[in-house]
């Protein structure tokens, strides 16, 4: 269970520090560890994941034509990033922007985020000096008073060649310069990067250390020169470790990720803010920017666009451009390139289909593929964050999506949850044509004698025909199993002798060709009962060893005692069960309902009421004021939440208590149990019931 | 070697075909079996691969908004297709389409297509009856008569599961309605499908019977099924059938193909047309089109896409409008979308990466991924067809990339023209990172002895040091070869064993980090002669037995003798060999250059002379007349060619004969030997040398 380590709610101490919050993130969906979610500072807000456009403030004074005017009302950027250092540098522009602030310089009335430089001693100064002749506290200073909304500490940028020693000493300079500089922010609110170089547990302290200081925005940095390698994978580590130090409740912005071919995997890892400047260098370069890659506007016979640019016209007549338009023009169609990817991200997130982008961004280049891959070694961490069900699971490529983390819950969930029918025989079916089509459950429960148990051998797994419908199985659209590759196939092939070795009666195989079709309604009995068992076993057993059906139904030792201590109720229209109530004594109580789109149950407060009392981990602790709202029905936010189980990811149903342990409601979790109670800004927990009304 | 069934060139008979001709397909750039190409019919031209949108005449008389006018002057679609059975089932919009002809009834001045009613016949016909009430003869003059560019007979749908004789008999049907309409085409191109089911003999007879029917245009009907239910891999089978038969020179439609998510797949088969109605009939459910797939408006939270119409608003604010304007909108972004897709596809022929595009598609859907996995059993129709080289050769799935036709080529090529050097042992180096980057040639020659040989071991199989420049390892990205799955390193590695089995002498395994980098001078004597040898033998040798470097440069018997009878001349920038001189006796003939973008040899006239001389096949027969000019430096035009090599792929140099068989010219081969003899349209070959001047 993870605790706040300052309570929360009423002190002096809180309210100081809540009314001095300059910015707040909202998560509002997540799939893998990624999230959309808004980036709230003072009256400013953005959607994230979202990418900032990089303004050269000396290219402005001297006409660039795309002004930051543009980028808000054309095209649509909430958010922009501007050099602090650069504008400091030069006089003019320096006591223009004191004198009328950042956003009247500009003219953008949007977020205005400003770096301080670092870059610029990593690229200019080379030479073991690292540094620009900068005062850290005076650039964070000069940030504020011009009025920046998010400033920029002037961090040590660690190179990927950096040693450990140095590493660290640079991390510890990092840090300090981030404490110093916190007392100087005022209003404004403060980024300092996570540092590290390739030296994963610095990454993690870092990261760590910058939450613990309180800080509530941080870039992960140094990573430019791993992406001009096309070193993926190692960015793919480096950011896992930057984003467990700085866990969920901070948005987490990738400095430096220009090319928006790595952008799908980085929010699936959970980075929220990008900035590029590419959209403009590029151009200067005639370079035409996609989401897979860049071109050479010459070698382009059309255009692969339709944005407002390309519409108008051809590759050819774009090229006869005088040089200056030209590149004007380039600059739109990449920003507009980058405006579609980000609406890309934010909508597969939304839909649950991230994975799916990832996937296909692996086929952009061969580190990528890579890259992807090596996250089957990480798939822990997309485990720690990824929701505990979606709407859509597809996966073309096994040797990638064998890190999904609803591949791992599922076989595991499998191992250790499931419960044998009473049956005489297991039936082993090859699902032909992924999962979906060709093998219906419905089809499944009636084509064999009373006794035969069906199990489908699918790429997730060996799934009893119960589960059919249940998420993920459920879900999925998936190769068929003869044609995945080897090593997967054999692995398959495991899971179903281990799920096998414990079932004693006999085991058949069959082919799904030789399944009768009629019959329909001759379902074996109990099999509803079976799904109800197994379901709730899957589905609110994860991470615990309670018996979930018997906290659930009560004690039982065969299926016809059980029968009777359960009613179904199922739907007119489709014959499926819909509503589970559980009879004790001469009481009926509705402690389930099953969801039609991902076979999970919903819990209804009198089963939550037994998984309260059973001791059930997925709990979340609210501060006793607000709890009142809760129990009437109200949802639970962030703020208020005092301790939640480790255990809670989105999507879970959780039990709302409060600082005694009494059940106050039940209802469905937004975010994980750490960033519950991690973060402060929006819904925890959507209350479904409580227990003085809804 | 293909020759003209029939001789063209002064004889009556041709000038009547040729000045009968309404339409004409010129092939520009090709890319696996695709190519980019202009299809004119009359005055009217449209770049293809292109898309046409479906029109539908009843809807427009309702007030559709987006007119045909609109298609070609806002969104650039400069050819469509309208349903001439719904024409004239409607007797008012009959007799004004008869009045005014069918552009100025449609307002739209571009390349129209019509269809006939087969689909109806399919969609709607049912119950074996598989007809409409139209006579088929009737609705070909019907459509001449109304001024279509392009008619389609009434052709007999045969639908997936037709057994093979009713398949048959269809086809038969479809052949006899295809000669007797096209007495009755007038001055209209007249379409007659390729039909046959899953029958793949059928499908590729259809083809044959079509193209020697004198058809010019031909559809691939009945795929509608295929693609409905996702047998992608089928369908693949189907297409490259159909092509076989119908060759590369007649523009293949694929028709029904609504869905961008196939095109890519399609296009690199070598389909030129395609067809949707998709845009505005997913508009009416709400439905909003990308390349990969389709989404519901409702569950969008931001648009992946900048179109005119995407770039305007949210998705929320476009769900609140009234519905019939949503629905414009929906169809609106739509039609960008596909032109977007069209654009990208022709990009990439263009740029030789319509593989890396075929791939990406293949993340779209399991289905999708399993036919490009299949196209690894039917790789032999894409060496049949595609470029001899590339610009560029990227692969990030191995599973997928095996079928390409480099892989094939080069290892095939290496078993059976590669030379051993004379050197003191084989040393193997692993390739790290792909091909690229971390080993690369220079450091390679020089970080061995004298007498060792280095063999790079690749992806594509084993490299030897001096072919590392040379297309195709020299243009790859690819993933290191310890991340290929187990079957392809395996495959890799018999690769390996089967090129150092004739190898006498001893054989070491070096690390690639072991190699020193000095002595970038220090380059083993020899080398430049080695790779003038093996690169000629490599390239030319393709599908011949040749001694391809004795042919060019004389017998030898060993490499000090050689080296007296060859001149190498070197680029004063990069020291790299450039042009390679044969001397014989006192003369220097300049025989051969060396390309830097793809490490092939460009042919000069002295050295075509040579392989002519030996009776290599990459020769093109023209017509003597025309063969005049040819020897003056112009171009070969397909019309005039009365026979080529089979073995003759685009890219290919190539001689220039008269009939007798005499030398006119050398080249580079544009189109494949086939096509040159089977089209009258385009460039065949580029002249770059002829006896009489350039």
């Amino acid at each position: 269970v993870s605790t706040r380590r300052f309570l929360k709610g009423g002190s002096e101490e809180l309210s100081r520090e809540l009314d001095g919050r300059i910015s707040a993130f909202e998560v509002k969906d997540c799939d893998l560890a990624g999230r959309t979610g808004a980036l709230k500072v003072g009256s400013r807000e953005v959607m994230t994941p979202a990418l900032m456009p990089v303004v050269n403030p000396n290219l402005l004074e001297k006409g660039y034509p795309l002004t930051p005017f543009r980028l808000k009302e054309e095209f649509g950027f909430d958010i922009m990033i501007t050099n602090s250092y650069m504008i400091r540098k030069n006089p003019d522009l320096s006591s223009r922007a004191l004198e009328l602030g950042l956003h009247r310089l500009l003219d953008f009335d949007g977020i205005i985020m400003t770096d301080s430089g670092t870059f610029q001693s990593y690229v200019y100064g080379g030479g073991g000096k690292n540094e620009v002749d900068v005062d850290p506290l005076e650039i964070v200073e000069f940030q504020r008073n011009i009025g920046s909304d998010i400033g920029t500490i002037l961090d040590r940028f660690t190179t990927p060649d950096t040693d450990r020693q140095r590493a660290d000493s640079d991390l510890r300079e990092t840090m300090s310069r981030g404490s110093l500089s916190l007392e100087k922010k005022g209003q404004m609110e403060l980024a300092v990067p996570v540092q590290g170089g390739l030296h994963l547990d610095l990454r993690e302290e870092a990261g760590r250390l910058v939450r613990e200081m309180g800080v509530r925005y941080s870039p992960i940095g140094g990573v430019v020169p791993l992406m001009e390698s096309y070193r993926y994978a190692e960015l793919v580590d480096v950011i896992i470790s930057a984003k467990k130090g700085l866990g969920p409740s901070i948005p987490a912005h990738l400095f430096g990720a220009g090319h928006p071919m790595f952008i799908p995997l980085a929010v699936a890892l959970g980075c929220d803010l990008f900035d590029s400047a590419s959209y403009a260098k590029f151009a200067k370069d005639g370079r035409y920017l996609t989401m897979d890659r860049t071109r050479h506007l010459r070698e382009m016979e059309s255009f692969p666009c339709s944005c407002r640019t390309c519409s108008r016209m051809e590759p050819k007549e774009m090229l006869e451009l005088p040089p200056l338009e030209r590149e004007a023009l380039l600059a739109e169609h990449n920003l507009w390139s980058l405006r579609a990817v980000m609406g890309e991200v934010r909508s597969a997130i939304r839909e649950g289909t991230l994975w799916e982008l990832v996937e296909r961004s692996a086929s952009f280049h061969p580190s990528l593929y890579e890259a992807v891959r090596h996250l089957g070694d990480r798939a822990d961490f997309l485990e720690d964050n990824a929701p505990a069900t979606t709407r859509r699971f597809m996966c073309s490529d096994l040797n990638l999506g064998i890190c999904r983390p609803e591949f791992r819950r599922y076989r595991r969930s499998l191992c250790k949850n499931y419960r044998y029918p009473d049956a005489d025989e297991m039936v082993l079916v090859k699902g032909t044509s992924g999962l979906r089509g060709t093998v219906g459950s419905r089809k499944l429960h009636s084509s064999f004698g009373r006794g035969s148990w069906v199990v489908v051998t699918t790429p997730i797994g060996p799934v009893p025909s119960e589960l059919l419908d249940m998420y993920p199985p459920g879900q999925s659209v998936l190769p068929p199993i003869d044609s995945l590759p080897g090593e997967i196939r054999n692995e398959v092939e495991n899971h179903v002798k281990a799920f096998s070795e414990g079932w004693a009666g006999p085991v058949r195989s069959a082919d799904a060709d030789s399944l009768s079709d009629d019959a329909v309604e001759k379902a074996p009995s109990g099999l509803d009962l079976h799904r109800i068992i197994n379901v709730s076993r899957m589905q609110f057993g994860r991470e615990t060893d309670l018996e979930i059906d018997r906290v659930l139904l009560g004690e039982y030792s065969d299926l016809s005692l059980l029968k009777e201590r359960v009613v179904l109720r199922t739907s007119r229209r489709t014959g499926k069960v819909r509503n589970v109530l559980a009879v004790d004594g001469d009481k009926e109580e509705h402690i389930l309902s099953l969801r039609a789109e991902d076979g999970h149950f919903t819990l209804k407060l009198a089963g939550g009421a037994r998984l309260h009392h059973a001791g059930w981990p997925y709990r979340v602790t609210v501060d006793s004021e607000t709890g009142e709202y809760n129990a009437m029905g109200y949802n639970v936010f962030c703020r208020f939440v005092l301790s939640a189980g480790e255990c809670i990811r989105p999507g879970d149903e959780v039990l709302v208590v409060d600082p005694s342990g009494s059940l106050l409601a039940v209802g469905q979790a937004r975010i994980t149990g750490r960033h519950m109670v991690e973060g402060d800004s929006g819904v925890a927990v959507k209350v479904r019931e409580g227990i003085k009304g809804k």
